[in-house]
């Protein structure tokens, strides 16, 4: 009844659909937590500009919000906050005071607790549909309710909800969702058993934001000018920043929880980041192809390490810690309010360049953007006083996504005049004056064109409406999400026990929250102020690696991450020394996974690496063939060889494929192998063999329990692994024992019995293989880490 | 007795040599052209500070003029040359007094015009030393004479004027030593008839300017500092600059001989960046090991292409050349007064970092420096406001050798503040206020430690002290001289007969100078203004490639570099095609010499070449190893592949050298080869080959009068060649022709008798194997340059 009281008022308005226009159906929205602080503050707005939007637009509405308050009480809260609901200023304030009152005549109040009252809401959509003789479309669930309840309220909607076939069905999601990979993969799991992948809107609110929003459309329409310079060659750097200049404080329950890197830079500086590196669809406007491409550039992002981000923590924080959570007084908490974190892409086209995300929480400003700085290729002849404003190629050139405050306050695009004047969309971009007095990145804005919105929209308006459209690009896949905490979970784990940088906050920060790449990381630039010192310190992963002696050998052990830092420093010294010397370095690798982190650190960090002069052997080989997934070589090649220059002559996989054939006898490959090593290796001597250790006590592919390549002649063996694939090529322990050094890395908790067992027992090839590695004039090192050596 | 009584005397002055020390021995230094500019503004005042400096050392000296003019003419010439000789304001003025009346009594004129001159200036020396009883140390002939008399005066030196065995012979030489590759190699084979390269100095006199010479010894005293960041991974840029407001005027008959890349890039420009770019020794004291570092920098050069500079001209040029020349009034030069040249080195320690060298007349100052500027790899957290003088890492680092003149009006060595202060001998260089009213670069001057010398010394001062020492690190050896022409020539050669953008001189210019870095080369930032058009522009060079008919397939033909680049282009554009068809580029290339321009432009200029889906394939190849020095491979490899990232598994040469030995028919290479081809190549046809042609005719390694390859299957096949090494393997011509696409290079007049030839015949693959090239279903393209197709 409510609802055709108010089709007729509408009527009367004009400019509302016809009967046929409203035949498009019915959608009926509930949201769920509506008397909740977002509610308040944003989706009730969102739905109210929806409706005005949309009003004429084909489909009828009607809102059902939602909350575990009972009836009275909660329609009391809600009408409280629909009744403060405001006029945008571009509507005419007639048409918008008429169609508030239908709004919140279409709004109704449910309890929703019980599987009772699910049913009952279900029940009163059914029946008012049937009552207006309305086909319905679809309804929309938005979730503004704490994530422990997800579950929960996703079974009710999935059991008693769900519309009728023929209509859809949209649940909105809000962060967060989950905090580590884990978390996520579980909460995902569960969402799967009530709803399909299309029917789930995970909401991140900076896609709403204009300046976020308009990346891609700018990338696109602006493609002839971008397409040359968008790359690796042209950018210098990529920075997406969120400064604030408020605490924590009043949030320390949540906060603490999850920190910034959880809180922004997992979710919103990340995809702010992935609309600017990801590869643009020939059809933005295809929400596929834009989901595939994001999604494709979060998986090119190299892993990060402990060393990719520096950390800091406001001084007051940990009183406010403890004032709000009831802490004892001499609580520390390691959570970070500010963090600054170098991401790189392994993409050819961001080869190189660095990508930046900052954000912190008490800092000098409350400001946010995205920003493209391109390399100065211009040499300018005439002197410095001669270059006029904006046009001078020796001038810095950037763009800029501003999503607001700051010395803008306001969303704004900016493109430095040197480089190109930007086509934008003239209905909901206008170009703003070019102010000379104001300075931003240390130039006049005069040096900029620079675009505001025609109309500024809050971004749960543009969220609403995009939910409302289908746009499903404008959220966050599963398979999106669980990508973005594939990337970030191992830079929290491995500063989860990392005491973050004291500031003091606002201007008073100064250059303490400084920070520069350094050899592929990130580093403060200032010098940890002794008065800021934390007090805690005593974590294990702050301890230099251990040195000590492992079966009568040296042993270098720490956790994994500096035990591979080590190791990989260890590695070049012996390649400097190697060269020095001889001229060249015969280095003798590993398959499996342990050797994984180290070449990348290798390839990443080790600049000085010799490797023009260093030749690369394996020390063992699947038979399988070398582009094949399970081929040593071919983990060599992608994370090491590929990313550094050593010749072609210079590498040397083993011929487990002579004759497009796999390990054959009669075609002799182990024999040609070691002939090579004769011809080429003085001595026949490796300068370094690199080896790992199985749970079995295999080493290389010498596996117990058999003779081959244990004794005689130092040489080239094919052997059988009790593993798929059986057939194995591998270096003879007496060829491995004639090397200069021979280095043993073993990692991992799986690994601990069998470092324990092998601490205790002699020289026992047959049994262990590993047990007779044994250089005869050359130096043994064990690189064991923590967990496989403490369990 | 002139000595003799100017040795008594100089014992009454003090702090002179007693007779022991003096028996060190006795010096003549001849100064041939003793009464031109160069002796007049320079070289006596060198020579009296030499004199000054030494006159205690234990050497005595005699200093004699000689030139054509007669005796009598001569002498009043000279003496009023040394009259004029002013004494430094460091040194006591009554000690100076004594020493330059010394100095003129030990100074004599000679005629030196026929043989008996020279024999007479002998038997000069000769009597004077055995009066006064002297042990002869050495000669210095100092040749301050135009170039085309060298070989003359060299050659009565030679003959007339050693010095007795046990003293030293050194001649110094002034610039210009040629004025190409070809001209300086002739020049300096006629002096190698005369002169041990020992006993050549050839001077540069930006070696002896104080901020160039202290290059060296700043990187050697501040290794601490710099080795970290002495490399591509800090260094933005490198910068070395030669600006002047002068014009030619008054020196055009030289100057339009000569221009600004002879003058000054060649020599000066290119000797202060090899100074800054050379591997540094562990000694640089060590003549020999400087001289051998910055020999390998010269070599380390990538080659100058046309692209590599931009040329300009003053406007008023043409009408002072011809005023000075009496050139007919339409006379127009193309000589350029300005000249930005990018280069690049094939170090890796330089790899991708731009080395730009820039000179002009007619600029809007005076100035010249060697820069290296420092990428920012900083974040800096606050906000601009706060970043407080010179220790702000956002700040621009760079370190700068200013040579004199501009803004600073004094040699200096500046080194910003927030990079690190830098070591400095304090006896010779002493640390400059830091006046922040000045700016430098965009910097306050107070944003840099900057040095200026304690005594400012004019570099041929510097010089003839170190002609005296003996230093050969501050002269040009020959080999350093040919490595430098070899690496200029070129680049001359290509732009002789383009014409230089016109610029009217001073504060005018704005920014019609200046220029950026565009796809591996340089351009001008600033279209070519209308009004400045230069009226000549109908050079050959300047058409496009010219496309036609070429045995019934297309033919396209240019000036080589343009032939190149279009092929290049094309090749890429195959390659792009390809990939988006099937995924894959499969790519047969063949060795010589012509593709290796070809390969250098594809590795620097194409970014976009989809190499990660190319598989390179040889056409044909030597029955040598592929380390060999004639192996194509190895060629391949040198130029392309170790420049771009093609995926180790997708490279695929020839196996000429299967079990260690040389393309044995049982080892079955060929077959292997075509069998690898079958097995990735869809239906074995290559996606492109590139051919070359012989003169004889031949291509790939199929030889005329041989029927081996011709016809049959397609295959791989073992041929013989006319020349060594005799044994190839190559594609058979049916495997060729069932490409998709084949592309034939001809470069060079050497190839136009055979172009000529082919142009006429028909299909006769047994006289002439490339005419039978003729893909079955795909398309033949040749490429021809202008020398080839013109002769």
């Amino acid at each position: 009844k409510m609802l055709r009281r108010v089709l007729c008022t509408v009527l009367f308005v004009g400019a509302l659909p016809s009967p046929a226009q409203a035949s498009q159906g019915h959608i009926s929205v509930v949201l769920l937590g509506a008397t909740g602080d977002l509610a308040k503050k944003y989706l009730w707005q969102g739905l109210f500009q929806l409706y005005m939007d949309q009003v004429s637009g084909g489909h009828s509405f009607t809102f059902h919000g939602a909350a575990l308050a009972a009836l009275e009480p909660g329609q009391r809260l809600m009408f409280d906050v629909l009744k403060k609901l405001s006029c945008p200023p571009d509507e005419a304030p007639n048409r918008c005071a008429v169609l508030k009152d239908q709004f919140l005549k279409l709004s109704q109040y449910h309890q929703l607790k019980t599987a009772e009252n699910y049913t009952a809401l279900n029940r009163d959509i059914e029946t008012l549909l049937r009552q207006e003789g309305l086909k319905e479309a679809g309804r929309i669930f938005y979730f503004s309710v704490p994530p422990f309840a997800y579950t929960e309220i996703a079974r009710h909607i999935n059991s008693s909800c769900r519309p009728p076939a023929g209509a859809w069905l949209r649940v909105v999601l809000e962060k967060p969702f989950g905090h580590d990979l884990q978390s996520a993969q579980q909460l995902a799991a569960e969402l799967a058993g009530f709803f399909r992948e299309d029917e789930m809107y995970r909401v991140d609110h900076y896609l709403g934001k204009q300046a976020v929003a308009h990346i891609l459309p700018f990338r696109d329409q602006n493609r002839q000018f971008l397409d040359p310079i968008w790359n690796q060659h042209h950018v210098e750097r990529v920075e997406v920043v969120l400064k604030e200049t408020v605490d924590a404080k009043g949030r320390t329950s949540f906060y603490e929880q999850y920190g910034v890197v959880r809180d922004v830079l997992q979710n919103h500086l990340t995809e702010a980041l992935m609309f600017l590196i990801m590869e643009l669809p020939a059809n933005v406007s295809s929400a596929h192809d834009v989901v595939q491409h994001k999604l494709q550039a979060l998986r090119s992002l190299w892993g990060l390490e402990r060393s990719s981000a520096v950390l800091g923590q406001y001084q007051a924080y940990d009183s406010q810690v403890q004032e709000e959570l009831q802490e004892a007084r001499g609580y520390v908490s390691t959570t970070p309010t500010f963090a600054g974190v170098l991401i790189r892409s392994d993409s050819l086209r961001w080869d190189g360049v660095p990508f930046l995300l900052t954000s912190g929480k008490a800092l000098d400003e409350r400001v946010g953007y995205a920003r493209v700085l391109f390399k100065n290729r211009a040499y300018c002849t005439q002197s410095g006083t001669l270059r006029d404003a904006g046009h001078s190629q020796c001038k810095p050139k950037q763009i800029i996504f501003y999503f607001g405050h700051g010395a803008l306050n306001t969303p704004a695009v900016l493109v430095s005049r040197n480089l190109f004047q930007p086509v934008m969309p003239k209905d909901s971009w206008k170009q703003a004056e070019a102010r000379s007095d104001l300075h931003i990145f240390g130039q006049p804005l005069s040096d900029f064109h620079m675009y505001s919105p025609v109309k500024e929209r809050d971004a749960y308006s543009v969220l609403i409406s995009n939910i409302y459209h289908g746009r499903k690009d404008f959220f966050i896949t599963t398979e999106n999400l669980l990508a973005s905490w594939a990337f970030w979970t191992p830079l929290l784990d491995s500063t989860s026990r990392q005491p973050p940088r004291l500031y003091p906050g606002g201007v008073e920060n100064q250059h303490l929250l400084d920070f520069e790449m350094v050899s592929g990381g990130v580093a403060f630039t200032l010098a940890e102020p002794a008065e800021l010192l934390n007090p805690s310190g005593q974590m294990p992963s702050d301890f230099r690696a251990m040195q000590s002696k492992f079966r009568q050998s040296p042993l270098v052990s720490a956790w994994a991450e500096d035990l591979i830092s080590q190791l990989a420093s260890d590695m070049e010294e012996a390649a400097v020394r190697s060269v020095a010397r001889s001229g060249q370095f015969h280095l003798a690798l590993s398959g499996g996974s342990s050797p994984v982190v180290l070449f990348q650190r290798l390839a990443r960090h080790h600049y000085g690496f010799p490797w023009q002069h260093t030749h690369v052997w394996l020390v063992d080989e699947r038979c399988v063939p070398l582009t094949d997934g399970e081929s040593n070589f071919l983990g060599l090649h992608r994370h090491l060889l590929q990313r550094v220059r050593v010749p072609y002559f210079n590498i040397h996989p083993m011929p487990v494929h002579l004759n497009r054939r796999l390990c054959v006898e009669e075609d002799q490959g182990a024999e040609l192998y070691a002939k090579d090593i004769v011809a080429l290796v003085a001595n026949a001597s490796f300068d370094l063999v690199l080896l790992g250790v199985g749970t079995d006590g295999h080493t290389a592919s010498l596996f117990p329990r058999s003779d081959t390549g244990l004794e005689g002649a130092p040489t080239v063996v094919l052997t059988e692994s009790p593993v798929k694939p059986h057939r194995r090529m591998s270096l003879s322990l007496p060829l491995i024992n004639r090397a200069r050094q021979v280095f043993v890395l073993v990692l991992g908790k799986g690994k601990h019995d069998i470092t324990t067992l092998l601490s205790r027992v002699g020289h026992e090839p047959r049994k262990w293989p590993i047990s007779g590695v044994s250089p005869s004039s050359g130096q043994l090192v064990w690189y064991v880490d923590y967990e496989a050596l403490l369990g």
